[in-house]
């Protein structure tokens, strides 16, 4: 179980504020074993294949490059997070190719706080992961229901 | 290795076109075991905890239904396209929760196709999974560049 020390509420979301997520170290045998479970092309899975394609060599599933964002933000953020329900995810851009041993900085910045009635929030937030020299790779906006400390 | 009879080419992927991509039985290990690497939050890996909650048992991750979704399109459909590279993924909606023993359905209807000079076409699908009574639990758009035949 994860232990921690703070909640943070959709009260204490406000719109611009910024959380370093951390790092991911990308290997070619975790490109493989993902893709082969759940988006098994070639490029994905099969080294040789790969080598013959416009990219060059292996590149990882933008739904693993995903996935590690996702994993990142919820160690270092998220968990954190008094969470309802996560609703949506909008402007998913697969900006960069992935490759073998490069590793992944995250963050994760607020745009959108919306307080309701109910005792909920509609927060959104985008999650970023830049590569080794700070070029953002994927990134996307998460829509996710909060709920208030006050209620 | 996919060993297939069909290519699909940019030209062949026109809006309005529907494929059904099949189904996926959803298991609790299954939905703990993805959770467990990749969305480790209490209510997709701990039964007791999510028993508590107010969604009163153990909900898949919308991460890991997006995976099964991808899977599906894969297997059914865009295995056999001639995928230069994704690009984007929109709208992505998580309409209703995914529980253990519930059979996922799938489909993929064509939105947009847009043919360009340098031989790939801009074309973007919606994929779906509905529920056992027909509704749909999980959408979004999937932005893919793809070859075209005559280059």
């Amino acid at each position: 179980m994860r232990q921690t020390l703070r909640v943070l509420y959709a009260e204490d979301l406000t719109v611009g504020e910024c959380f370093e997520i951390g790092s991911w170290h990308v290997t070619a045998d975790e490109i493989v074993r993902f893709a082969r479970d759940w988006d098994p092309v070639p490029i994905h899975v099969d080294e040789e294949a790969a080598a013959l394609s416009p990219f060059g060599g292996l590149i990882a599933s933008g739904l693993h490059t995903m996935a590690i964002a996702v994993r990142l933000g919820y160690d270092n953020f998220a968990g954190d997070v008094a969470i309802h329900a996560g609703r949506a995810i909008r402007e998913l851009r697969m900006l960069k190719p992935v490759r073998p041993a490069m590793t992944l900085t995250g963050s994760i910045e607020i745009i959108e706080q919306r307080l309701r009635d109910d005792g909920r929030g509609v927060i959104s937030w985008r999650n970023q992961l830049r590569d080794d020299e700070g070029n953002p790779v994927l990134q996307f906006v998460a829509e996710v229901l909060v709920n208030c400390r006050n209620r």
